[in-house]
């Protein structure tokens, strides 16, 4: 049982958008617009650091049933994130189903990883049942996406929520109880010293 | 967000019979028979509650790989567990590649569900990729087993580890801290208290 140094993979799930613009006396809509620029400190950490992949969790096509208002501004938080990461030379792939209306164009072409930076998988329109009934042709959907070690998930839920359930397997959960737009530095600090601590055993 | 009650399904990851052991200066294999009357305890409490439906981890083909004595061990502890249940009326279903030399013969004709009781999936010889690729033939392998509510385990380990990756995909995730030899029924009762708190969203 081998003690870790730094995770290869992490994947982050940004939850308590809503929850938190509640609390501030905003529409739920504007939550997803303040979580674009923690996303954004989160990357050039995990980059200066030299953590290989990162996985984003955008939204779901269980999230578009969501109210107009609230589909439209995490579409374009998303839309907003990815091209920003493009432009600072992340190996950008978006993983998630580019067949329906609900996926952005603008993100079309970043279905297949673009770039040779830190590789960015960002979830849009992604759903669990998607990416595993690819196995009927084969194989999971996003096979390009590797194993994760770590998961750290803000706004205090204890759950996967559909996140990735291949690569998630043997991935350590690390839960942050603040929301997303209030993400700090040393949430992710604890997670990775968390992380160091926990034995590696891959079920053997 | 609707707050919940009982969970129709739980998972139980029964971590930490050889750390256990060893913390009593036992040999590891000697813990997972010390690991059976916890699992028959917890079963009753689940029967009691009016819980329909439990699954749990028995062993991995990963785990396999183990030393013969640690093998022979936890493959007795589950055969012996089993035929207990069995005995007490149980609607046992066994879940686990039963094609291979290490599934215990005496088990085979628990591969379909049996009996009429609270329905018991007891995982042995199982391997999520075993599972999942049972989608290349129309479905997964353990399409029997409805989605979980509530994950605990035991040995504070904070991962799934292969445990029923499409059932766990929405699952509440409870740990305990304590090895499994040392259950107590206050850990599932605060697990069931901290359930009850959480919201249920599914993602919409």
């Amino acid at each position: 049982m081998a003690k870790r140094s730094l995770p290869r993979h992490v994947g982050f799930i940004p939850d308590g958008n809503r929850r938190w613009a509640a609390s501030r006396g905003l529409s739920k809509e504007q939550g997803y617009g303040f979580g674009i620029d923690p996303g954004l400190v989160l990357f050039e950490i995990c980059r200066s650091l030299g953590i290989p992949e990162i996985s984003i969790y955008g939204f779901t096509q269980d999230n578009t049933k969501r109210p107009i208002p609230q589909r439209e501004a995490f579409r374009s938080a998303c839309v907003s994130y990815a091209m920003e990461v493009a432009r600072r030379d992340a190996a950008l792939m978006i993983v998630g189903d580019e067949t329906s209306d609900l996926f952005p164009p603008e993100l079309r072409g970043f279905r297949t990883r673009q770039g040779n930076g830190m590789k960015v998988n960002l979830l849009v329109n992604y759903d669990w049942e998607w990416d595993l009934v690819g196995l009927r042709e084969g194989n999971i959907r996003s096979h390009d996406v590797s194993r994760l070690d770590l998961i750290v998930r803000w706004g205090g839920g204890r759950r996967l929520s559909g996140f990735l359930p291949v690569q998630s397997v043997y991935a350590d959960f690390y839960v942050v109880d603040e929301y997303w737009p209030d993400f700090k530095p040393e949430h992710f600090d604890q997670a990775l010293r968390w992380f160091r601590e926990q034995d590696q055993t891959l079920g053997g």
